[in-house]
C-alpha cells in the first residue's frame, strides 16, 4: 500500500490535538509507520516563520504577508519532509495543511481564490491529502476552549466574525471535496471520538 | 510635484551603494525630501525575513520558499513604508525592488512568469517605480568585487551561470520598459557616475 497523507483541520479549540492523538493510536494499531507534522512549521526554517506569523509585531502585518509566510513555510515542509517521507513509504499525519490557508486567508482575510490557487499550485505541485478530517465547531465555543488553554496568538485574537468567515469557507470546501470529511466537533468528546474513528475505519476499508 | 519612487538595481558588485549615494546627493541638491529603503528588508519584520533568506540553513531552501519570502518582505515594506511615504509627499529611494525578484527568482531560479506576475500584482497592487536605474555588469567582474568586500551570503554563493541568467532577464526587462534605464557598470567609476547623473538629469527634465 502506498503511503498516505492524512490531515486534521479546524478552528482554534475544535479539538485537533485530541483528534491527532486518536489518529496516532489508530495508525499504530494498524502497524503503519508514520511521521507527525504541523503547519505552519515542521522544519527549522518553517518553525522560524511560524514564530514570525504568530507573534505580535509593532508594525501591522498585511494579509498578503501572512499568506506568503504560510506558503513559504509550507514550501519547506512539503519539499524537505512530506514528499521524502511519502516516497520512503511513511505515512504523514498533519496538524493543518493547505485547507487552513484556503479557509483562514481566503475566507477569513478575503484573499481572492485565484491568488490562493496560484500559490497552492506553485508550492504543492499536485500534492494533496488522501484524507482530511475537518473538525467543525462554532467559533464561540472553540475560542472559549482556546482561551481556557492560555494566551491567544496574533491570529487567535481576531474577532468572532473572522472565524465565522473562516468556518463558512471550511464548510464550503469540505462540501465540494469528498476527500474532506466533516466531523461535528460541537458534540461531547465521546461522540466526536466515535465519529473520527468511523471516518478512519471507512477510509481504511476503501484502501483494501 | 507628486513624490516619486526611484530604484537602483543590479547584480552583486555592480556598484549599487555608490549609485545610491550619488542619487542621494542629487535629490538633496534638488531640495527633495526622501527616504531610503532596501530590499529585502526595511521594516523589522521584513529585516527578519532578510536574515532568513540570506542565511545558510541546515535544510535546503526551495526556490519557491525564497520567492515567497522576498514577496512577504516586499509586502510589509510597500504597505508600511513606501506607500505611506509617497502619500505624504516624500520620495522613496530603493536599493532593489520587484525587478530583483523578476531577475533573480525568475531568470536565475527559473520561476515561471505567470507566478511572478500573480505575486507582483497581489503585493504591489499597481505600485511601480517611476525610475529604475539598472547597473549592468558582467557577473564575473561583479562577483570578484563582491568577494573583495567579505563573505558572500547564501544567494551570492550561486554559480556564475545563475548570475548570467539573472543578468539576461534584467537586460530583457530593461529593454521592454522605458522607465528602466540601463547604465554600463563595467566602465570605470567616473564614466558610471557620469551616466547615472545623465539619467537623473534626463528624468528631472521630464518632470518639469
Amino acid at each position: 500500500m502506498t503511503a498516505k497523507f492524512i490531515v486534521i483541520e479546524g478552528l482554534e479549540g475544535a479539538g485537533k490535538s485530541t483528534a491527532i492523538a486518536l489518529c496516532q493510536q489508530f495508525l499504530t494499531s494498524q502497524q503503519i509507520e508514520f511521521i507527525n507534522v504541523r503547519e505552519p512549521g515542521g522544519t527549522p526554517l518553517a518553525e522560524s516563520l511560524r514564530d514570525i506569523v504568530k507573534a505580535e509585531h509593532q508594525e501591522s502585518v498585511a494579509s498578503e504577508t501572512e499568506l506568503l509566510l504560510m506558503y513559504a513555510a509550507r514550501s519547506q515542509l512539503v519539499h524537505n519532509i512530506i514528499r521524502p517521507a511519502l516516497a520512503k513509504g511513511k505515512w504523514v499525519l498533519g496538524d493543518r495543511h493547505d485547507l487552513s490557508s484556503q479557509a483562514y486567508q481566503g475566507g477569513g482575510r478575503g484573499i481572492d481564490r485565484t491568488t490562493l490557487q496560484t500559490l497552492s499550485a506553485m508550492v504543492l505541485k499536485g500534492l494533496q491529502p488522501d484524507l482530511t478530517i475537518y473538525l467543525d465547531i462554532d467559533p464561540v465555543i472553540g475560542l472559549a476552549r482556546a482561551k481556557g488553554r492560555g494566551t491567544l496568538d496574533r491570529i487567535e485574537q481576531e474577532a468572532v466574525s473572522f472565524f465565522e468567515r473562516t468556518r463558512a469557507r471550511y464548510l464550503e470546501l469540505a462540501e465540494s471535496d469528498e476527500r474532506i470529511k466533516t466531523v461535528n466537533a460541537n458534540q461531547d468528546i465521546a461522540a466526536v471520538h466515535r465519529d473520527i474513528t468511523q471516518v478512519l475505519e471507512y477510509f481504511f476499508q476503501g484502501l483494501n
